[in-house]
């Protein structure tokens, strides 16, 4: 048995080569496998074709020890990596009895017959072991590629490809067994840091030298909803790469600290609604373009529902009058997009919810609605805490209307959580 | 030159190997091209090193005529995409004028000099022609793989990383390059529809043969939040492939009438807004476990101010008493989440909004707060119609909080829908 330290993945689905969905299975292996020594090296997306599965393994087996396909394990005809997969190791399906049972029980706990259909989540390429799913019918497997010794046993690792099913089966099964089997090892180190309010360039101008390739740890950067996420990586083992690593981390951490909101989880909301949590301040919002969206994104929170009791979508001009007691005039002056605007939405709501922290948000998403002075992607923000209100201008780069909401929703999660710091109520790096 | 029919993808970027997000530009590409008649047939994620990338687009380039990179495109110096292609090709990088000529406007646009870091986002390959990027700082490239004879001329095309960028860029740029060039050509036939209120078992089972992989047209399947997509595609040319998708589309239009709510757009969102938008009537929401997700998803649609004034996030039991007026006894007898809640919640959301339809929900996200008889992904919805007020139960399968959340905001906005198709005001298929 040999450790293993990369792995290779191949996703399968028509219906992703077509575009219907994003492959949203990669990023969470891949988070996953890193975290048991593991690093993802490759990711090949194919169609639902069984030669073209064979060839994708058969191709990651010659250059990781480990290869997991997810996807294509359904009921339908249509499904068949397991074909592929047996036709790369050159054995044949046979019938397990677990996995058959397994999709009997699952059926049974609905109180449901199992169509006839289903029998065929039970063939699996000869010599697998079926690894188990609670949450849906399609068992995964594991299977050793044959004819390799056991010090350099190379496996294939089937998951299924709803992504709700994927991270369950992972989590529970697969992750365990290449902990217990002794097959993972520790992790290479890696800091990651989270930033806001820096643009790529800017980050990139600042960096300088230390994000050269040769440079030991390496610097990662990469841009998501306006903010960064910068990862340092050891590119070897040892107590001389840790030290490099903790002191470069150290330093980064002086250089950045006004930007850096995270150092694990990149989530603002997760970063600000625990924040809250533990202080027990209450919150509020108030949305215009956001059409609620931060409100969904605060509400992810699990135990958020101690701090956050209601909030407010405003869509329409008339909404905030009555429902936030922003003056029509005040409207009638500035525009409902308006610092002045923000301001008395982020105090209404703060008021009518009896909230310590309100945050409102009011811009233009378009399309239309964007004049030469107010121009698309024009965002008003505001904040009320403790009765002090504070406001913020952002005028993101004209893109599409959901993308502007995303970031106006992320930027007033972020406001919020700079209250708390400024406040000294919430620590710079708030989720050591 | 030669028409394009199957192109292949190469994603640069170790954040999306490391799991810091998801690939979102490979669908985003599959669609639009797919419209102008090419095929994605294989996408090969890779990290940010020259060796890898040189290694997947020389692969890619064996097996496809155009090869298009995402990502790495950056000014920072882990960005080396022109550098992986530059050494697949085997040219040099060279500065390139007008690459350097947009950075420049680029940042004079916004009233900045351009950092000098940003000098490497115009070295090129050489040959290569820049193609514009109005919304970034990386300008793309196409290039010729040098070597081939026109009439079997390969590219290899390189788009900016940011989703936000790419798509612009692919958009405005490329798309229209491959069509006016005469590159790309007519799709083969496909018909998609999306259904809700099926499983993916059951589905297979009451479609039976239509699904074997010899079919004419070939029928795919996949699932994603509730929804089913069922995609018919022609596998060659011709009348008679067309005649058969044809009737083969007929027939299935005829057997999944009530479970089919869109043929063009999957986004229930986007049915239910324009249907309301077209018919003009007024809807509101009122979210307590979606926390804002289902307001936030329908303000997806623009134009959707028309229709749509307010709606409520109800987070806490009191909230529903003092903000819909759900009677306190009605909570302690049933439980908040229940069906008498659901209703009280919706007549009250419509009438406090004065609005034409409302759509409640209430519900166990988790984690904790479930029992026995109330178990984690139990949701009540409720629609209130012209006065007239529904409720529905969903069990969805246990699983994590958002998943729940999406579930359930997905399927609010379908019964929002149904409502509007039992009167009669929206098309059984509203966006064919």
């Amino acid at each position: 048995m040999r450790r293993v330290s990369e792995a290779r993945l191949v996703v399968v689905g028509d219906e992703l080569l077509g575009g219907a969905h994003a492959d949203l299975n990669s990023p969470e292996l891949a988070r996953q496998l890193a975290r048991i020594g593991i690093a993802v090296r490759g990711v090949e997306t194919v169609g639902d074709q069984e030669e073209v599965i064979r060839d994708a393994v058969e191709s990651a087996l010659s250059k990781a020890s480990l290869v997991i396909c997810t996807g294509g394990l359904g009921p339908t005809l249509d499904d068949v990596t397991r074909h592929g997969i047996a036709r790369a190791l050159g054995v044949e399906l046979t019938r397990d009895s677990e996995a058959l049972a397994d999709v009997y029980a699952w059926y049974e706990r609905r109180g449901r017959p199992m169509p006839p259909t289903n029998e065929r989540q039970a063939f699996l390429p000869a010599g697998a072991v079926r690894i188990r799913n609670r949450v849906g019918t399609a068992p995964g497997f594991r299977v050793v590629a044959p004819g390799t010794a056991t010090s350099l046993e190379r496996w294939v690792v089937a998951l299924p490809g709803p992504p709700s099913e994927m991270r369950v089966v992972l989590t529970e099964e697969l992750i365990p067994w290449l902990q217990s089997s002794g097959r993972a090892r520790e992790a290479l180190g890696e800091r990651r840091f989270h930033l806001f309010g820096l643009s790529e360039s800017d980050f990139a101008q600042e960096v300088g030298e230390w994000m050269e390739r040769s440079a030991e740890p390496r610097m990662g950067c990469s841009a998501k909803y306006g903010r960064l996420l910068v990862t340092l990586r050891s590119t070897c083992e040892g107590c001389e790469a840790q030290r490099l690593l903790e002191e470069r981390a150290q330093a980064f951490r002086e250089r950045f600290s006004v930007h850096i909101y995270g150092e694990r989880d990149d989530r603002i909301e997760f970063v600000l609604g625990q924040a809250l949590i533990e202080t027990g301040i209450e919150v509020t919002l108030a949305e215009s373009c956001t059409g609620g969206l931060a409100a969904s994104l605060l509400t992810r929170v699990p135990g958020i529902s101690s701090v956050f009791r209601q909030s407010f979508v405003t869509y329409s001009d008339e909404i905030k009058v009555t429902a936030l007691g922003v003056p029509q005039e005040l409207i009638a002056s500035h525009g409902v997009v308006s610092a002045q605007v923000a301001e008395s939405m982020a105090r209404g709501a703060a008021r009518v919810a009896g909230a310590r922290l309100s945050i409102a948000i009011t811009g233009i998403a378009g399309p239309g609605g964007d004049t030469p002075e107010k121009p698309l992607g024009l965002v008003w923000f505001a904040t009320t805490f403790d009765g002090v209100t504070r406001c913020f201008e952002r005028r993101f780069p004209p893109g599409e209307r959901n993308w502007i909401r995303t970031l106006a929703a992320h930027q007033a999660l972020f406001l919020g959580w700079r209250c708390l710091c400024d406040a000294g109520l919430a620590p710079p790096h708030s989720d050591d």
